[in-house]
C-alpha cells in the first residue's frame, strides 16, 4: 500500500489533536458573542455590561475543569487564550481559532456573510503560542453569490497556506446559515430540507487539496428536530414538520464520509447535549472521527454566573458527564489515521524521512 | 505574593514537559556516538559498520515501546526525528537537540572542547517541527580558559535568543569533562574531587538571566562510585578510593538547589539503573525537579541487536521498569511551578494577560 507523507507540524499536531485511540474527542470554548449572551442573560444583564473579566473567567474555568479530560480544546486568541492557557491540561492539544468573532454582511440586500479575520492576530503567533493546530470558522452558502464564494474560499486558501508554511495541522469549520430576509431562520422545515445538501456541498469543495484543509469540522447535515422519528418535539417540547428520517441522517453522513478527503468531526452548533449525543452516534458510526464540542457540552454552566462556585460544580459534574456521553456516543468513531487518507497507521510516513531529513526540512 | 510572566510558548512548553504532578520524567534517545558504539558491540561489528538505518530503527524502539511512559522525550534531528517521530506517543512531550553529535577540540593543547551547532538544523526547524522544547548540550569546564568559556557562552546566549524569538522553553545540559591529557578521565578519584566544584560553577554561571535557560539538566554532582558508602565496589565490583560520602552528595545537590534559578533535572551519563536510582532518589529529596534520563533506562536493550523481537521485548518489560523505578525514586522531586522562580502554581502568569494580549503578543 501506498504512504502518505505528512510533513513533521502536521504529522505530531494531528497525534496530539485526536486521543490514545486515535479519536478526535475535543472540546469548544471560542465562543465569543454566544457566551456573552448566555452570561449576561443569567446576570440579568445587558449584553454591554459583559465584559473582557467575565467572559475570561467563563472560559477559564471551562478550561480549568474540562480540558482535563478532552483529547484537545479550542481557545479564541482575546477572551481564552490570556487566563486560560495557564489552566490547559498537558495531555489536552491546543487548537487556536483565527477568525474574529461575528461576521460582515455583504453581497445583494446584506443577505450573505463574510468572515473577517482578526486583525493583530496571525497563523504565526498561533503557532508561536506553541498551539497544536489552527481553527478557522467559515460561513459558506454554496449556492450564494459568485462574489462572496470567492471571498470566502481565498480566505481559507490564505489561512491554508500560513498553516503549511509554519507547519500546524488545519481545521476548518465551513458553516451554512439562512440568507438574511430571503429565507426563514435555520430552525425552519425549509433550511432543514436544505441542509444536507448545503453540507454536502462545503464537503466537497473544501475537501479540494488547493484549500490545505488537515481537518473538516462540520455540521450535523440533518436537523435532527425535524426527521420524523424525533419532531414531534422530542427534543425542545416543540413540534416540527417531519421533513425526513433518522436513515436519512444516516445517509448524509455516509455521504460525507464519502466524499470528504481528510477526517472529519461533528460540531455541536448550540445542540443540546441530548441531541448532540444522537449526533455523535450516527456520524461516528458513519465515518467521522470524533467530535468538537462547544455549548452541548457546558451551556448549564453559564446559567449560574455570577456564582463562581455554582459554576465550577456544575462542570465538574454534569460536565464531566457530559464528556463521558460523548465519549461513549464516539465509540464506533474512525481513528484518523484509518480514514481512507491514510488508511492505517501504517500508511502515514513522515515527509523525506531519511538521513537528510533535517536538511531538507 | 509577586507573580513571574512568562509568555505563552514558554508557558505551555513548560506544563507539558512535566507530567500531571508537574515533575519531569523525562527520556533521553538523542544519543549518537554513544549508541552506535553499543551497537556495533552487540553485532561483532566495527563502529562505521553501524549506519542511519540501524541507529534510526534503535532510537525508532525506544520512542515507541518507552515515549507513553514519560512526560517528555528528547531526539535528535539527524536519526531520531525522521523515524520516531510517528512513534512519539500523544501524552509525551518532544524535545529536540540543536547541537551535533560530538565536540571540537580546542584550546591549549587541544585539552579543551568546542561545541558544534548542527548545521543545516535551528530552533526555528526545531519549532516549526512542533517540538515543545530545545535542548543543547554544552561541555565547559569553569576553570578552562577564557577564550574558550567564552565561546561556549556566546553559544549558549544565541540559542537562547533563539528560544525566546520562537518561544520555546531552553533546556541546557552543560557538563563537565576531563582536560585531554592533562587529567585522567572523569572515572578517577581526583577528578571525583573536583567534581561538585564544577557542577556548583556551572550551576552559578548558567543561572545567569542572560543566558534565557529555562530549565537545567545537570550532572549529578559526586561520583557515586567514590562516596564512603559504595566506593568498595557496589555498582561495578571495582574498588575505588573513598573521596567524600553520601551527606556530601545530599550537600551538594541541595547547593546547586539553592544556587539555581531554575528548575533542574538530573542527567544519567550512561551510569546503570542502579546507580541512576540513587542519583535521582538524593537529587529529588534535594530540591531538583526530576530527571532527563537515557542509557540508564535503555541501554541494556542495545545488547540484543541486531534483534528486533529481542530488543522489543527488552524495552517493554525491563524498560518500563526502569520507567517505574524512576518514578518512584522522584518522588519527592519538586514541582517546576514549586521552583523558588515561581514559588507556587498561582505565582505562574502570562505576560501581558489582559484584552490586548493577543495584538502585543
Amino acid at each position: 500500500m501506498g504512504k502518505v507523507e505528512l510533513t513533521a507540524g502536521k504529522l505530531k499536531g494531528l497525534a496530539r489533536l485526536a486521543d490514545r485511540e486515535g479519536k478526535f474527542r475535543m472540546l469548544a470554548i471560542d465562543q465569543r458573542g454566544s457566551l456573552q449572551r448566555m452570561l449576561a442573560k443569567a446576570a440579568g444583564k445587558d449584553k454591554s455590561e459583559i465584559g473582557y473579566k467575565d467572559l475570561a473567567l467563563a472560559k477559564r474555568l471551562v478550561t480549568q475543569y474540562l480540558s482535563p479530560y478532552f483529547s484537545a480544546t479550542l481557545m479564541d486568541p482575546q477572551f481564552g487564550v490570556p487566563e486560560s492557557l495557564k489552566y490547559l491540561n498537558r495531555n489536552s492539544a491546543l487548537l487556536i481559532a483565527r477568525e474574529k468573532s461575528g461576521t460582515e454582511p455583504a453581497g445583494y440586500n446584506n443577505r450573505e456573510k463574510k468572515t473577517v479575520l482578526l486583525d493583530g492576530w496571525s497563523v504565526e503567533k498561533i503557532k508561536k503560542a506553541g498551539a497544536d493546530a489552527v481553527k478557522l470558522l467559515l460561513y459558506y452558502r454554496p449556492d450564494g453569490s459568485k462574489e462572496i464564494k470567492e471571498y470566502q474560499e481565498n480566505i481559507v486558501r490564505q489561512v491554508g497556506e500560513q498553516c503549511k508554511k509554519f507547519d500546524m495541522p488545519f481545521v476548518l469549520e465551513p458553516v451554512g446559515y439562512a440568507f438574511k430576509d430571503d429565507e426563514p431562520s435555520t430552525d425552519s422545515a425549509s433550511y432543514a430540507k436544505k441542509k444536507p445538501e448545503i453540507v454536502l456541498a462545503i464537503t466537497e469543495e473544501f475537501s479540494k487539496p488547493e484549500y490545505g484543509v488537515d481537518i473538516l469540522k462540520l455540521e450535523f447535515p440533518v436537523n435532527l428536530k425535524y426527521v420524523k422519528e424525533f419532531h414531534n418535539g422530542y427534543f425542545d417540547g416543540k413540534v416540527r414538520e417531519a421533513v425526513y428520517t433518522l436513515k436519512d441522517a444516516e445517509d448524509a453522513c455516509y455521504e460525507i464520509t464519502q466524499k470528504s478527503s481528510v477526517p472529519w468531526v461533528i460540531l455541536s452548533a448550540g445542540v443540546d447535549i441530548e441531541e448532540f449525543v444522537y449526533n455523535v452516534e450516527i456520524a461516528s458510526k458513519e465515518g467521522a472521527s470524533g467530535f468538537l464540542a462547544g455549548r452541548a457540552v457546558w451551556k448549564e454552566f453559564a446559567k449560574y454566573y455570577p456564582n463562581t462556585e455554582d459554576m465550577i460544580a456544575w462542570l465538574s459534574t454534569s460536565g464531566v458527564t457530559n464528556y463521558y456521553r460523548l465519549y461513549e456516543a464516539s465509540k464506533k468513531a474512525v481513528p484518523y489515521f484509518e480514514n481512507k487518507q491514510f488508511g492505517s497507521f501504517a500508511g502515514i510516513t513522515l515527509k523525506d524521512a531519511g538521513e537528510d531529513w533535517y536538511k531538507k526540512f
